[in-house]
């Protein structure tokens, strides 16, 4: 897999510009649990997922933390090069959930080819537009959105990307994707086990009725 | 107030484009409490605030609102133009706070002009991105901070946005800037009234010891 097949608009480049870009790109290989980006305290690049998976969230003073959406395949992270753009502030941290094959395009190499370039500035614009849509679904999630139907929604997502009913998940982790404090996890995971519709144990969410867990998801409503 | 003195990137923009954008804009004065966007609903261009202020805000299926944030002179609305990209799908809705004067400008119009110019793209994603910092912000406010401070934090930037100690505002209004509902605003201004904070009759906050209010809303330790 190269740039070219990452990028839409690559053909839209002038051959000067994809070599600019093709130049500058590094290749990454990450662990699981690497921690690539952190908030305003870098401006490491745009990040180019080749294989692997890497989570994006939001972190407190006091060290909790919410998920703000997934990053796969072929998706491209802007945040961990926020300092290209003026009115971009945001605190996201990046961390690979999974061992990650990445490229890193320099943010001011990017910058300067975006600067000059009408279908790759749009096409960056497409890519903020996707990510803020999920921002701003996730933040009708937790305004308007009971915990318990957040937390099914959220077993079953982990259920189609891990592939399998029995998740290793921590309380903790969970209340870190969620963005609530572990012993409300608990609480709540211990009320759905006595429902049937998960079973636990040490570090493992084992679901049991699916069904359940997605009609109080609300899944059929949508 | 022209066109050309609300975008920076203006004299980037070739003749035609500059002729485009001038003949497809229409002016509008809205009264106060005009809904001019309603979510997916509608695509009726991007607004360029000439006078006045707007507020934008998400609304819950029941009717619960919180306010994302307030558009002032020379701010640009990209919300109410979110069919001109694909990948914006953000259900917000845009009123007027004030009686307000404006431009719309028809998202097809906008649409094509970006597209071939990467000054106005640029310019395009750096509205986007400041919107999208303001939301993050919002979120992180929702997420760690607690209601009271919340709360100590809305009047005054009220107070500095209408130039008094008395506000004009309902218990209800306010839940619908924060997101809470109106039980919830009452009980803590009551609890604000007996701290010496705030004055309360009919419809009306007077805000009577601000220095007290600032430093619960934290703002020395900014």
């Amino acid at each position: 897999m190269e740039l070219k097949d990452i990028f839409p608009v690559w053909e839209q480049l002038t051959p000067i510009q994809q070599t600019k870009l093709t130049e500058s790109a590094v290749r990454r290989s990450v662990k699981k649990g690497t921690v690539l980006h952190r908030g305003s305290a870098d401006c490491i690049g745009l990040l180019l997922v080749q294989q692997g998976q890497l989570r994006a969230y939001m972190m407190s003073e006091e060290g909790r933390q919410i998920t703000l959406y997934r990053l796969f395949e072929f998706d491209i992270c802007l945040f961990s090069a926020s300092c290209m753009m003026n009115s971009l502030q945001v605190d996201v941290f990046i961390e690979a959930e999974k061992d990650t094959r990445l490229w890193v395009i320099p943010a001011e190499v990017y910058k300067k080819v975006m600067e000059a370039s009408a279908p790759l500035s749009n096409y960056t614009n497409e890519i903020m537009a996707a990510r803020f849509s999920d921002v701003m679904w996730l933040m009708e999630q937790v305004m308007w959105k009971s915990f318990d139907r957040r937390l099914a929604d959220f077993l079953l997502e982990e259920r189609a990307l891990e592939g399998t009913d029995t998740l290793k998940l921590t309380h903790e982790a969970i209340g870190n994707h969620l963005g609530n404090p572990r012993e409300v996890v608990t609480r709540m995971l211990r009320y759905f086990q006595n429902e049937g519709m998960v079973q636990l144990s040490r570090g493992t969410v084992e679901i049991t009725d699916m069904a359940k867990l997605a009609e109080l998801a609300g899944h059929g409503k949508r």
